[in-house]
């Protein structure tokens, strides 16, 4: 595996300026794609475009689809519209249509006249089709065939056409209109005897997905059956496209990256960190911040309200922090653990009972044990029984009531189609808070009374 | 697609009962396995069994295969080594590895000597790499060639040997040690002329990872390079199994999830939510509470030294769970963006400065905007601008201090080894809340001194 020259950037600049870009290509040649993209993307703008300039058209088209988005625009307008029409008309239909997506509006209206027609069509087709469903991440470059070929003709046809599919792997059967018959693997084909009929070699029970379904149903469905390839589907049951297993990998990357930012109580970035500017991020984490601020301001409401009990014991604000944290925890704890349960299916909302008793059970055993550690630690401090029964009794309570919120909040959010993501460990911990000190004063007034200050 | 036959679980219980296996069999033959599998799961153990005895052979192989590991094991016991051999001799070399590490020891014992020779040795030899490495989650049936054979022998050879592999797609060259040569893809093959020589066909600049890889290297090769396979040789360069694309989805997946549990401070789980059984997950939650109780003692520590600036300024108090709150979540904030962006490959260790100088921007900013609006705040409730000044300062630094651990921390845990991820949000929180509360009673007392109570 090569992943560098042993040239550095300056020595390639110079290169570059020498003239000697020729060389530099040479060089690379025995570079994967992926490799030479991650090599442009550390050269400066200006290298960068040069050396694209120099490559073979065939390079041009496998690096130009693995750059990242940002270096795609840049390149774009580094060597020009009309230079990469060619390019873009030959990418892979999904990769292109993603590029496009990203196009400031008067480039894409510039460009678009520019591409073949078919390419322009499918571009526009593909662009439809709402982001996150199966749709906008699907290609269309399947490979399908009738069913009344033999096998050695519909060999024949795949050797023409693979140049220009995504894969050939995976062969749709389709009727006279695009309608899904069945399909067949390379291997089934090669496998076959050349005079056997498609139709009798296919395989019906063939598993498809509309196109309207949502990129992580795609997902569930290609984890479970381990295909190569899900064939996508329109209303009227007609072949469309497909999503490959390569896509699907970046689908649960890109969807356990917003979960996990909203369970950090960040809104998903849409860019790799870095790559987010840093007026977006201060927007995405500072409303975040604000809305949890106005939640854990009744705290001080509900303190303010119990001043007098608090201003005749005041060791009991000492073990404030303790107690809220600990129920916080616990809440974050069983958040967590649906929230993420919920993502990969093994949690469901038909659950919900059982999750409650099994969050009850676990909230008293965990509330009971902290509540131990809480007693102690109080009476060792304050070796006040009052005080350290107001703490451990509270304990109880708090955590108690945190791992049933924090079980049960993620599914009700399910439950109204919001992501459960969003009852993040922070987000939890404030209801947590004010909760949690609302009851340590009422306990604290029922065991102590309001002494006069 | 088909999930369902309309039959309820006891209807086919009383099918099975009724003997009439047969023809739930039937109904079931176009059944995707996975489907199968799923069917299964939802029956008792007795039926699952009796149905799984009726199955024609190939169907139990590949049914097998996708039952959830406690089912497999169940399974087992109520059909019985015996007839189970053939089936697990048939498996696909890696799911039977996993299968065999999942065996109680004694079962292991009695199950090896009735394998054949060579899936016994293979298993052997797979369950000798340490867990979570290449090796663990490799399967050892790859297809390879020799660089001699023309197009037209490969496809011969490929034909025969397909049943037994899990892949023809990707076909290693191999040479007299098993040495890694080169690669063709099937696509390549059926493209070629059938006289043409594999050596002057194929890729020598084929990309393979040693078998002690971490598998989440493993994955980030898959991502980048978008392989059906990756080819995993030994330290002597020899070619000794492949990672496909499907086992590389449950990879990320599982990755995800740990992470997602360590970032909610739970000890990962191993098994689903509701598999996990009550004492092993109270178990995972209660350390982790207990630790972070532990941390959090410090807080009433150091609360109680300041006992004469409290009891001197009891509104002081009202701010507490707001404070250290706001602190805790920009901390948590930062920790989610950094971990996740260091799981995904979007930071490195060599970004440590710019992620320090980024972070520290962010927290000036949060800092002031949040110190803002509690200053607004505790002069509203309080009408006293010391206490205000006292809120609204400590904010600043709580919060500053919050971006910088949470950013930092993951970073010095990769940096040791560790997994970034146990820098959890519950983690940076307690760290946070000691410092928010030391920093609180010192801007305090210095505002205002420690006035007689």
């Amino acid at each position: 595996m090569r992943d560098s020259t042993n040239l550095t950037p300056p020595e390639i600049s110079d290169l570059i300026a020498a003239g000697k870009v020729e060389s530099l290509v040479e060089t690379l040649s025995h570079f994967h794609p992926a490799d030479l993209a991650d090599f442009m993307e550390h050269l400066g703008e200006e290298d960068a475009a040069n050396l694209f300039h120099a490559l073979p058209e065939d390079r041009r088209v496998e690096t130009f689809e693995l750059l990242e988005e940002d270096r795609q625009l840049n390149l774009i307008e580094h060597v020009g519209l009309t230079f990469m029409a060619p390019v873009i008309d030959r990418m892979s239909p999904d990769d292109r249509a993603d590029l496009v997506k990203n196009l400031p509006p008067r480039t894409t209206e510039r460009l678009l006249p520019l591409l073949a027609q078919a390419e322009r069509a499918d571009v526009k087709r593909l662009l439809a089709y709402p982001e996150e469903t199966a749709g906008a991440i699907m290609s269309t470059g399947y490979a399908n065939i009738g069913p009344d070929l033999s096998v050695a003709e519909s060999l024949e046809l795949l050797r023409r056409i693979a140049p220009h599919r995504e894969t050939i792997y995976y062969v749709y059967v389709t009727g006279p209109e695009r309608e899904l018959l069945g399909f067949v693997s390379l291997q089934d084909l090669i496998l076959a005897e050349p005079t056997q009929s498609i139709s009798s070699l296919m395989n019906t029970d063939v598993i498809s997905l509309p196109a309207s379904s949502d990129q992580e149903e795609v997902a569930k469905h290609m984890e479970k059956y381990n295909f190569l390839a899900l064939p996508i589907n329109d209303e009227r049951g007609r072949l469309v496209g497909i999503v490959t297993h390569d896509d699907i990998l970046d689908v649960v990357e890109v969807e356990a990256t917003e979960d996990a930012h909203l369970m950090g109580a960040v809104a998903p970035l849409e860019n790799p960190y870095f790559r987010t500017s840093f007026h977006s991020l201060a927007w995405k984490r500072g409303s975040w911040l604000s809305l949890l601020f106005l939640a854990e301001m009744f705290t001080s409401t509900a303190l303010h309200e119990f001043e007098g009990t608090l201003s005749g014991a005041l060791s009991l604000v000492f073990f404030i922090p303790l107690i809220i944290s600990s129920g916080g925890n616990s809440g974050s704890q069983s958040a967590t653990l649906i929230t993420r349960g919920l993502a990969v299916g093994d949690v469901t909302l038909q659950d919900w009972w059982r999750v409650t008793l099994r969050e009850l059970g676990m909230g008293i055993f965990l509330g009971i044990f902290l509540a131990g550690l809480a007693f102690t630690r109080a009476w060792w401090v304050e070796s006040d029984y009052l005080i350290a029964s107001t703490v451990g009794l509270t304990m109880v309570g708090i955590v108690l009531f945190g791992t049933l919120v924090g079980s049960l909040l993620p599914l009700v959010f399910k439950r109204f189609g919001w992501d459960p993501a969003v009852t993040s460990s922070p987000f939890v911990a404030s209801l947590v808070d004010i909760f949690g000190i609302v009851l340590y004063m009422n306990i604290a007034y029922q065991l102590m009374g309001s002494p006069t200050p």
